[in-house]
């Protein structure tokens, strides 16, 4: 094909192989001649399902090339950005087609689900690619039987995921990104110190004003005890060597910098500079909260069409599922940035210096 | 394959046709050296919608199958009901889908536009088919440029869609069922005498209220106006020979007898006979509106890719579609049985044979 | 105001009681002197989640009304799905509601959380009562710190929720609609002796087309297995003493006459004269997944908002939270009916005279 | 109230004041003795949108604020995204809730519909406010029996609107903000000559392109003929003189200078000091695609609910509905930038100056 095809004509019926695509639904009920009538939908479905796959794979290939560049260039963040959320959106989709599932009944589910056996949504490897490729490792993932959730996949399959494992997920990338952040320290301004000492000042305050106020000593007694649970809890966190320690115990796995990386983010996210990072952080919590929604809603659609029973791959479908639903979550320490922010009245200012640091320059000259 | 074929295993990947589905999607833009990398999510947008369109399609034929029994089963109708209500449930996830195909930016889709020329939605013969399979006719459409819409397609794919023309479609099989029904003359009730009357007690009884009522006289006036139009308004639908004049004008297209059985199924939908019946006209209406919000959104979509500037296939795409919406809906006199509806207090009683007639009757014999 | 009344005018603006309505928005960062400037949305959020609470409770309690009567008359089902499939409908909307509170961020929660102390959504009586008259009973919920979820209610609420706990929940009202189904034994046909038989012909089929397949030896006995646990799970649960044994073990809830009686609806729900029941109990299962996911989407909204502290409420909301999405599941058992199920093609045919009994007679003399 | 009440404690049921909100869903058809069911629905379906209208007010105020300051800061501009953004996701609420609303059939409609004479949604005040507040003037508006849309409000009421009306819109406000983009002549980088040069360099390619290609003559000729339209059409777009008579006759809205200004941001939005100003137009294009989704829907289930006969405001409410759908819309010509793009691969490049100049200055000194 030569450059200059864009003066070929082209149908659309061609553009998209439709003659191909179209006959790809081969109901296993109607090759043994008893032809069930929801196994095309059950076909479709998971078609369906599998060029999404496609295409968020797509997406988080194109990330992933975009973060790996020796410099992530600033005007590629963008782009970053609108793939992440166009990858959100699919989700959002994904999470919609489990009520066209749903509109196939038990009943009807049975009169094919024998021929089936042993296919199941666990051989899925582009779904454990993106799994994979957003960073959930090995590891991380809920077994089945005891055995790597891999022995389900051809040799080809089973190094592909190998490679992704190994070869720097987006998670790493975030990380290494957050890490090279340069605002931490500016000048003679030290985040952390600031934010610190801010975080202080916030809890003194904050338990003169109970001493001082009209609440009974019971109440007074509960939220004094809760203001002192926050003030353990951030000097606890912010502690890098109580970081690492969490970090080695697989209580944490967000590296100490990177964490207060994205503290710093999401504290001064207005600052033009910050802008898009958060946004970019905000969309990697939309996408693993989409996926745990997704995996949720696929678990209980599956204790409804088959109940307790084990599904047509083996398992006990349902709770296998529920159990991933929040556990093979990967961006969990970003979610629990939230419990270190502090209200914006009690934010360190920043040094002017710093904050024409942070804003945009135009310079018309 | 034999039967016994349910005791061979089937790998998910290949049950799904992976390796084939998954090496269809060939951008141009790729092939001509180019990537564009947008153009791997335009190719799977549309495979999705016509996976989606195949399904709607085999939901529908097997309805037409179910109604073209010689005789109806009843217990047939729960399973026309619940693929219906499927094919609403698909129609509602295409118009999702239209919030993928939005995180496509313009310019990004300038990127390989070119490409595409001259393909274009206008041809799909999957959606032309939905269409006509549920009963538009080629006379209903808005003609394009003055043609027929069937010039971009084969042959063989013209052929098809005459047969499905010409075949008895959704509609006509639902005119005709409606026609059937038992109900309209019972005994010694006529619906639709006894209808009449109650229809002229109600307005009776309105216009003494309003003139009895301490309305201003300019109100007393308005309401009065109203109330008269109403009772215009029923004598001239119900009377055979102006609707049939209507039909012949194009005004409407549901025979008379079936549009007063439509009303009288929507007026007694409560009497346990009538629940399904009901439910099963509400549910062509959930399509066609469905259908019509897909169109028009996929109006907005275009307008906001491509602006005022004409389409892919040489059409200006959003005015053409933004015409569809609303003209090419199907089931519009079923819309309408809605303003002859009258209020429950107003209608007559069924004589008690009629009633028992209408209900379940369970013999425990 | 007299019955005339339909015949004053009234504004759109009085008739919604606007004025008083926009003035409830009391943000407390307001009166405080320190506009925060999302307290708005959170109220609003709220207060829209209550209206919509109190439809739903009107919804119900029409149900319950419909349900208590002596005879349930056979023309008000139609009703009852209407308005659960409306409350499912409403459900929806709840969920997605969700995606407006994530446009508020945690920073700018912040801004006015301490001001909330101690309010929380544990206090919303509306809610606790949308549960128990669905059925859960106080022994059922996730404990709160040990203490009754009632604490937090005033007498004259706990005295509600007292009186909707031991009135009669739907989910009692079911079951004894359920075990009044009077087709379990019909003539000569006794359901159950079929099933079983039904059962026991099917299992014995599949273990003898293993046997003769060509199946690997430890794929024959890995299938085989499968069958077996079948048959033990079947015999288990229709055995009405074992069934009893884990009703009063709380292992199960509905009885076992309810169940079967759900058994023969799911089985034969294309017998005109269990539509409706069918369609009454699919929504049911609608309405607890709905509420399950809302419960489940609003834990991971609270994670997302606060991270791990505990919420205004004083509890680790999350936690709390994503238990109960489960947990308080009410119709577990409809759900479990899946996995009785067997093929259409193993049903015992319905004796002719059974199968006249289950249809529509319409009679025209 | 103050400052310490922070620390006084209060309960969810007060804090939403919901005795209030809960007792203010007075039906009529109660007041009159015979209550239709539907109406509690019917009168909190159009509460919630009236509390969420408010919510939609409070943020395009607090926007309009922000953009009102004499010199927009940059460290606005986020939140100003946000919260558009945040009405965009309200907005789809608004059209999901539809769906509840079509809970509701005709027949229920019936049972109290006299009773809500003569009110009708034309009388939301706030929803008025809405459209006044984005920018719809009064002589945008489609009349209805001729007269101004503000004759169903109080003169206090009247008084609100006429001052949205001329106290200046979003749109006048984006407008200003657009004028003002310094980057249209930078040092002696001028963006329009830049621009023209790179169409008519497009253009003359595409001619050679088309001339030298396979394509058969009339291909050919419709291809050049396309392409020929093309560039009347930026020549004619592009020229000042003749986008000044377009916006004096009503064609157009958008100044010139403001129109060339987004222009620009759409062309080189990956220009990270355009990241926040692309995104912004963006949601502008959402927001009125949103609206006019919300109206269109809104007209289609009036037609379901009434079929053509007129509103209670008296109105033949889905016609003017649908008219209004497209009509309204406000943010029109942002739409039709789309039509001005050019592939990147023909955009001239910025020269080094300037693209420093659009990047992040990151001086940590």
């Amino acid at each position: 094909m030569s450059k200059s095809d864009k003066y070929t004509t082209i149908h659309y019926h061609k553009y998209l192989e439709l003659d191909a695509l179209l006959s790809l639904q081969k109901p296993r009920s109607t090759a043994a001649g008893e032809t069930a009538h929801d196994e095309t939908l059950f076909i479709i479905m998971h078609q369906v399902y599998e060029l999404w796959f496609k295409q968020i794979l797509t997406e988080l290939d194109s990330v992933l090339l975009l973060f790996r560049e020796e410099r992530v260039r600033e005007d590629n963040m963008h782009t970053v950005l609108l793939r992440l959320r166009r990858i959100t959106t699919i989700i959002d989709l994904l999470i919609e087609q489990i009520r066209v599932m749903e509109t196939m009944t038990p009943l009807d589910f049975l009169d094919f689900r024998d021929y089936l056996f042993p296919a199941s949504g666990f051989q899925s490897v582009q779904f454990r690619m993106v799994e994979a490729t957003l960073g959930l490792r090995e590891e991380d993932r809920i077994t089945y039987h005891g055995k790597s959730y891999k022995i389900v996949f051809t040799e080809e399959q089973q190094a592909r995921l190998h490679d992704i494992e190994t070869g720097g997920s987006l998670f790493e990338l975030i990380e290494k990104w957050l890490e090279r952040t340069p605002f931490l320290r500016f000048g003679d301004f030290d985040f952390l110190a600031a934010y610190q000492e801010a975080v202080d000042r916030m809890i003194g305050h904050e338990q003169a004003q109970i001493s001082n106020s009209q609440l009974s000593d019971s109440m007074k007694e509960m939220r004094s005890r809760m203001v002192g649970d926050s003030s353990t809890y951030f000097k606890h966190v912010l502690d890098r060597e109580e970081h690492e320690r969490m970090v080695a115990s697989g209580e944490a796995r967000l590296s100490y910098d990177a964490t207060i990386a994205a503290l710093l983010i999401n504290l001064y996210r207005d600052q033009p500079i910050l802008n898009i990072p958060f946004n970019l952080l905000t969309e990697l919590l939309n996408i693993d909260e989409g996926l745990t929604t997704w995996r949720y809603r696929h678990a209980q659609m599956v204790m409804r069409m088959i109940g307790n029973k084990i599904g047509t791959g083996g398992s006990s479908g349902h709770d296998y599922l529920a159990r991933t639903a929040e556990q093979h979550k990967i961006f969990r320490d970003l979610h629990n940035i939230s419990s270190l922010l502090i209200p914006r009245s009690s934010l360190p200012d920043l040094p002017p210096a710093v904050e024409r640091g942070l804003g945009f320059h135009f310079r018309n000259t």
